[in-house]
């Protein structure tokens, strides 16, 4: 199966999970409002975890959790972000926010519980017949996601904003090794936690892929088509932030990101060609145009 | 030692051990109102917590871990409460609310990362030697701040002001049981689920003590002094909303409250005078000022 045709059928699988597990929940606004905000997306985190699980002989019925599970944090993680008190954006993925589309106590209780709703996921029976992955599985999302993860790098994020200096590369890479790595890098770690194998070789592959990740995110921010992102771009220019772009410049930016994937495909040498579809997800983070 | 004295004493190890806690992360001002949010209130859910682990023979050091875990969950759910587009609350526990001393994105991220900490601590190690254990800590731990348990509550206290009847009071019993018995009850079983012991005591203890700790909020509410209360009294009669007071009266409320009180008691008869504590605690739930 190509890359493009595993990450469709990767989408495909967490959205028809999600709505199993969202119809155990009683029918309420904030409970759509979960479901819409976990809606659509790349889904590039799942497949992520679903490609690591596959290496490392994990059942796709029990990588589905875990794949599920990061795909509600990174929902609410966005949901969160898109708040007037934070971002303050009007569209995500081409439709209205969940606070356009509802209000802001919904979009905070919608966030909130997507994030409970991670944690349930991966602490579930049904993942993982050994209590002790599902524990190490919690407590590594908890770690990813808190303070001295996700939210550290937007809280850096943040901090930057009122700075008065612009960030230096260093700071940057920090920042985001935060706000997108740690996500990315629980993503492809969570198949070798459910094996027990070691994870070092997925950590390298990540924490390169991240990074790249978020440069082309600057790239498209600058390059980018506002309707096909189907969100506002220019903005961190329009702020005078620095970004990848404005420190290495478009050319500088596009070589750094080019010169991480080959690196993060070099860290998965030890899982020979069957590591292919994770060599192509990496590539495609680069590449995308969304 | 008496009831009061042990609350004060599991004020202070829980205290410390979020300090000790937090101390592992960086030195950020999302990090300080982490702290400044879980610091102080009457812990009466982490006090549920260490008694119920007493109780069960678990040790001391083990259950601090999910009784600062519960109050991580319960400081971020107030934080996320007392938000402008929540509740609006400039004041806590006599202090500036968090998106008040800091701004708002603050008390958004620092209320997600205080969830966050609330998985790793029962996630971690050190909280218990049985990941089986951990991992049932982490899923019920979910299962009551979700959309099922306290997100619930609060978002049908939200339609309920939205609605154009006043809730019944079937319906104001239904979503209590979700914004404060949830949290309540989780505390209460915690110590039974760390011993593997039968949990049904204590949750039915747990359910009429909720449910009473609640009909008092709402007597304070009316007859409470904002000073002593460090925040604001009297919101709910103000907005023209349905509380077990206004449904029930002042007596009937007061009454009410009693009879949970009492069964909540006879609930723990099983553990027989080792229950002394929480049964103590049920009767401070409805007698305390604040």
């Amino acid at each position: 199966m190509s890359f493009a045709d595993g990450l469709a059928q990767a989408a495909r699988a967490i959205e028809g999970h999600l709505r199993r597990v969202l119809a155990e929940h009683p029918a309420l606004p904030v409970v759509e409002a979960m479901g819409y905000a976990a809606g659509g997306g790349k889904r590039l985190r799942g497949y992520l975890v679903l490609e690591g699980a596959r290496l490392h002989g994990v059942a796709a019925e029990q990588a589905l959790w875990p794949a599920t599970a990061i795909e509600a944090i990174h929902a609410y993680s966005l949901v969160h972000d898109d708040l007037p008190c934070m971002d303050d954006d009007d569209l995500r993925r081409g439709l209205p926010t969940v606070h356009r589309k509802w209000d802001e106590a919904t979009a905070v209780l919608a966030g909130d519980a997507l994030q409970s709703l991670g944690f349930e996921l991966v602490a579930r029976d049904e993942c993982h017949p050994d209590a002790g992955v599902r524990a190490d599985l919690c407590l590594s999302l908890a770690r990813a996601s808190g303070a001295r993860g996700m939210v550290l790098g937007q809280a850096l994020d943040m901090a930057a904003e009122q700075a008065e200096a612009p960030l230096t590369l260093d700071q940057i890479t920090a920042l985001q090794a935060g706000k997108t790595g740690a996500l990315i890098g629980w993503a492809a770690e969570a198949g070798a936690r459910m094996a027990r194998a070691e994870v070092a070789p997925m950590t390298g592959y990540a924490q390169r892929l991240g990074l790249a990740f978020q440069i082309a995110d600057d790239i498209l921010d600058v390059e980018g088509d506002a309707a096909q992102m189907g969100k506002a771009v220019g903005k961190d220019a329009g702020r005078g932030k620095a970004t990848f772009v404005s420190l290495l410049g478009l050319d500088g930016a596009k070589r750094r990101a080019e010169t991480l994937v080959t690196e993060a495909c070099d860290c998965l040498s030890v899982y020979g060609a069957e590591a292919r579809n994770l060599q192509e997800a990496a590539r495609f983070a680069i590449s995308r145009r969304t």
